[in-house]
């Protein structure tokens, strides 16, 4: 059993062991994500999207120009570059350090002049229902936003377009609007997610009551387990809204913050939910248990009906198979139909004793 | 299992993919509930109704008239006309959203120029205790307040007519008496609740203890659930009463405020209700396994009784069906009814043995 | 099931339909208790007593007079008089609804003239422990303290014969001290429903470890079931009392508030001691499922031994009891007393056997 | 089942029935501990101890003295003397009330002359770990410190062969390092406790995994209700020194408060232990259950495997018992054999099978 | 069962008895750990490390040094040398005493001179993951450190390598930097235990679902056992940086103080993982009983099966060898073939019916 949300502990423990803190080392997969680093450059009326080769020439440094500026990270295993970003933009070297051990909790860290949030956002969920987490770090600056990625995925191409196309607010305010577009994405995954919990507990739940087996057990017990750690980075991403509201840097603007507040009170609902699903998930292993005592109650009832009929009679029919040569009653003409009319009235009366107890 | 609070969740992601934030969408059924605006004007001294087909109308922007303007719109589909209001209100786009979104969290949000709350009503309560919840936006302004409801239903036909007959403080007080007079009838309607409640377990309870089945197992797993349900509508509530208690807003005046306080006190005891609902039904479960445990028990101690006497003479009467040549007490006269004896022997042992233990 | 602290419930939502809040309306049974108005007026150096028919010639009003007056109405079936007393007190009209609805929970309201308090007493314990409960409103004054009782009964009788004799320092002192008075008697009156729970569960210990039975598990379930309510009453009480200690009112001075102080440490005591309680059922409960288990257990083993006895025993006689006509064992001589030997020796081992599991 | 922190419950209600509060009554037993004084006067370099039958003639009243008194009341049921006492100090009436009211929960109260603390002092552990508690009350003044004890004993006698000795630093300072002294040393009996505790449940451990019986379960159910009231005494005690740390009063000076965190810390240690206990407890009963379902299991093994495979053996057995005249099987030489050696092959499948099973 | 946090108890208790506070006792093994001191004296260009026979020629006390002085004290025996140090830096007896108890609960306190810190660090995990914890005391000065470790290990080389090596910020910055370091070395020890507790989950939830056995109850108690001692010493160790951070004390700098914060993050992220062992495990222990009962019904089944199909049949052909003269069926050619048919017949039906109960 691997915490997801942790899944790479292994890789930090000994690639990290007997450096200094502030040593920047990349705890996942080193070969499947080569760093590619794109910007976008945006004000309220023009949009700039380019691959950038070398930071220097980023646009991030042009003092000439106004409005914001997104810079994407997609994958982490070019070291060097992402120290040289760090350098330039002063970053704190623990920053660097927690974007690259990919196993942080979510959380916030206001820096004088960048607030750091790290995020974890889902990359893959599974028929069973297994979710896979990847880590998104987030760094908010002035006119800045930079976004750190595990992989290269699509998972920003709505946020992206919405820039592109101009649609709503999102180019005539700063970079803090455009990180809470991030962040509002990210927690809209955990909601497609919730819906797929629900259809899969009401599968569960039907199976449950009307035909439940081992297989029934193994899936309430996994679907558990994934509540433990989703609840895990679901309370953390609302931890987080609350900090980041709490705190009173200038680069959160109060027109921006309400939004934030909308994101918080979507994290709350979500871990409402999520608190919901384990209760239903605990009263289900005691359905299961009760269902399964009930079972065993029918399984006995069958038994007692047929062992406690057929026992005794079979024991009268013994004593006639006896061989003594004394034993009147077999000579008599009608003692073999009138055993027959015992043994019947005994089932009636055991049958409607059992039907009495409701056990048939 | 479907959340009934938050029901239309599948729809509010696929409408609302790919949208910015406030970006306005109607989440619910858009074909049942056509939109309908009405508007109640009274003061101290006169009352108005009627029903309003275009806003400009609305005496809501006739600076002339003194008192408190309720404007109840029915029906969510006709977003149009709810964009409207919400302009000419200064309405913030995301309270416009919260309102069309209906799966909102019951809460409070306090704006400059007006107070937003969100609460969920009960629709319908069907036999088996399923309940549904609608949900009911309030925007408590200066000398006005406007409801928004997902269908026409007369539940606050009540208070209407305390309006339209003044009794009491109605007609004498503010606007914010009238959110407190329509607040209170929606905690009311889960009084109301709270005693199908306390019949229905007192019903499940009897069963429980003298007649328990698969059926009881069933009520009992489906009344858990509506109580994880019902307690998160009702701490939402009377969390949301506490806000707005705290809240420094001139829009609730002192006087006004004790009003509140007493909604705050009836919500906080249906709480209690809940909490120990809550602690009744997960003794039952208990007490269901322990019934059951019992029952077991009793069968298999029929079961034993039976075995327990019949087995051994069963072996016995066995022996003497023996085909041996030489099995001399065969021949004696008296074998046969002494055998009889040691069997009425042996069962009486075995019964006053068994009554001993409590078993029969 | 009905909640013994809101017992009235269904009352109050049928006799309230309809009515604007503030409307007064007794929620009891308006036939058994009729309203009768007495006071008792007393100061260091004298004490009167009297019926008051009239409100108006109360003492209370009587500005000539000082010392402490405590007007007692019992039974709440009068409205109009209620009513009265309140508008020539200047009582709030919600004060007068929650006095009159007596499914208030325990609570304290500060005002700028009086203090409200509502307490839960008890009124009956029946022999099953089941608690009834009385609502009682003390409305403390500046020099009056006016008591609502739903039936007159004589629970107040000591405090009186001590404010009659004199006794202690209940004359010296104002009616804070008076308020005190009364409210430790309620708490008192917990005490000895403590006593009365303690021999209980004492008795149900002993009978579940002892001799468990259907019944000991009804009786479980019902003590569970009263604690639950008990509890909620004297939570409420404590967080009564300690709300009463925060206030600063100059309606109770600090020389009487030590005294405060001392019935909030007996109701913290009450309330561990609730706890305490609610720990042992529910550690009982287990108890009876472990007892029940290893009856189970008994039952299984008993039949086990018998069955694994003879059943095989019954088989090798029934081998003899064939009739193939070659089989030579049944012509030899020592067949017979062999296989009895043969059967003693198999029933010695699996005696053995059975003990060696310390089934026997 | 009495709370052995409030043993003396009964008494106390009906001693106290009908008396104001503030009324001296002492609630334990009266007959065994009659009351002594004795008196000990200490400063840096000299020690006096003497009993003292009469408290005027006390060294606390004489003002020529510097140095610390110890007065030390065993004995609780002389109330004259112990009211004396409390006037001569301008004790509170209801700290006297408190003092003989040995039913109180562990806690301070801050005066301005004085502070009183009330514990709880083991006074007995029988071989059951059934533990006895006493009260014992200390007032902490200027330069004094009185102990009210139920009986004397021998508790306190190395705290005061250090005052005689002057070993350490308790004969320079002043009276609260004296009453730090004291209630280091009771804490110090909770560790000797705990050693006991966790002898006893090792030993319960070993005995629930290996052979678990009905006596376990009983020291199960009676260990976890000494737990019950152990943690009730230990956490009003460390939250006694919480409150005590907190308070600002000039009795405790700064550099002794150090020490009554380090009793604090000792408090919290001792609490930790006993919810480590709780949770070891709670978890042996889920042990308990398990082991026992193992068993019932295993007894059920045994019962299938004998009877699965002899009871259709002997319907083979018993089908070659019957008389009927055609039976050609019957007449064939090698008939009994060959069903020998059906028999055999049937007994070594069903083997094969419960074996494959893993129930043999 | 000894807690393993505070296994030296039993020493304390018996080697402290009648000591005053403050007395200086090791309750550890005397024997095996020899006291010896070194130090490692450090600044930004040079590096020095000596064994340190006689603390007087400490270069602690040497003022003509800048740097930062590290003190390392391995075994605790030495109790003279230990108060000597303590002597010489104005160490408080009460933290001299709690440098020498080993039982300490991990904690931080702050003194005007000095920070002390006590921590739990792992000293040894057993293959079934007993683990076994170490007492470290850190006490930070201005510009020292002192460890005190109750036995002498490689545990602090890296740290030691990285001074030496003047890897990282280590010696640029002072003392608080290098405590930090030590602490986050005693952090990482936990992680990787942490690993090994994910695989030892891993094995045994598999050994749950699929082969469970007496031995899976014990290995599921054990281990939680385990995380109930190792949740506390987690538990603690966060809570202490909390404390730590909150401090406004100045011998931790604001840049450090950054570091501090990364090691609170890293005690929670630890935390959060044994919350998740814990439900896990407690949910272990629910499928452990689901699956006991799971395989009774197996059990169960079969049996019935058997005894339902079989103890019929041999009643009915224990009727045929009854040795009744008139037995009419006897005679006819056909009974003995048709009743085999029978037997068929009620086999089948008695399978199908078995059959659709989905009992085989």
């Amino acid at each position: 059993m691997k915490n997801p949300l942790y899944q790479k502990q292994l890789n930090v423990v000994s690639k990290k062991t007997g450096l200094p803190p502030g040593s920047l080392v990349y705890v996942g997969d080193t070969t499947t994500s080569p760093t590619t680093i794109s910007e976008i450059h945006y004000n309220s009326h023009q949009y700039n999207e380019n691959i950038v080769p070398n930071l220097s020439e980023s646009l991030l440094f042009s003092t000439k120009l106004d409005g914001v500026t997104w810079v994407r990270v997609c994958g982490l295993s070019d070291i060097k570059t992402i120290q040289e970003i760090g350098e330039q933009l002063h970053i704190h070297p623990l920053t660097l350090e927690d974007i690259l051990n990919t196993n942080q909790r979510p959380k916030v860290e206001v820096f004088d002049q960048y607030i750091y949030i790290v995020l974890k956002k889902i990359s893959n969920i599974s028929d069973s229902l297994h979710v896979e987490y990847d880590q998104l770090s987030i760094i908010l600056g002035n006119h800045y936003v930079i976004t750190y990625e595990e992989t290269a995925d699509n998972h920003f191409d709505k946020v992206k377009s919405r820039v592109q196309k101009g649609t709503g607010l999102i180019r005539k305010l700063n970079a803090d609007y455009l990180a809470y577009a991030l962040i509002d994405s990210i927690v809209d995954q955990y909601f497609h997610l919730q819906e797929s919990i629900d259809d899969y507990i009401e599968t569960l739940e039907d199976e449950l009551l009307f035909a439940p087996s081992h297989e029934t057990l193994n899936s309430i017990h996994h679907l558990k387990r994934e509540m433990i750690f989703l609840r895990k980075a679901i309370s953390s991403n609302s931890e987080l809204m609350t900090i980041l509201l709490r705190e009173d840097s200038s680069l959160i603007t109060p027109d921006v913050k309400v939004y934030y507040r909308d994101v918080l009170d979507h994290a709350i609902r979500l871990h409402d939910s999520i608190d919901t699903y384990r209760e239903l998930i605990s009263g289900m292993l005691n359905i299961y248990l009760s269902v399964l005592s009930n079972k065993t109650n029918e399984v006995m009832r069958i038994l007692t009906v047929f062992a406690s009929i057929f026992i005794p009679l079979t024991f009268i029919a013994g004593i006639y198979g006896m061989n003594f040569d004394y034993m009147p009653e077999l000579r008599w003409k009608w003692s073999y139909p009138l055993l027959w009319l015992f043994f019947i009235v005994i089932i009636i009366i055991l049958l409607l004793f059992f039907r009495k107890k409701k056990w048939i």
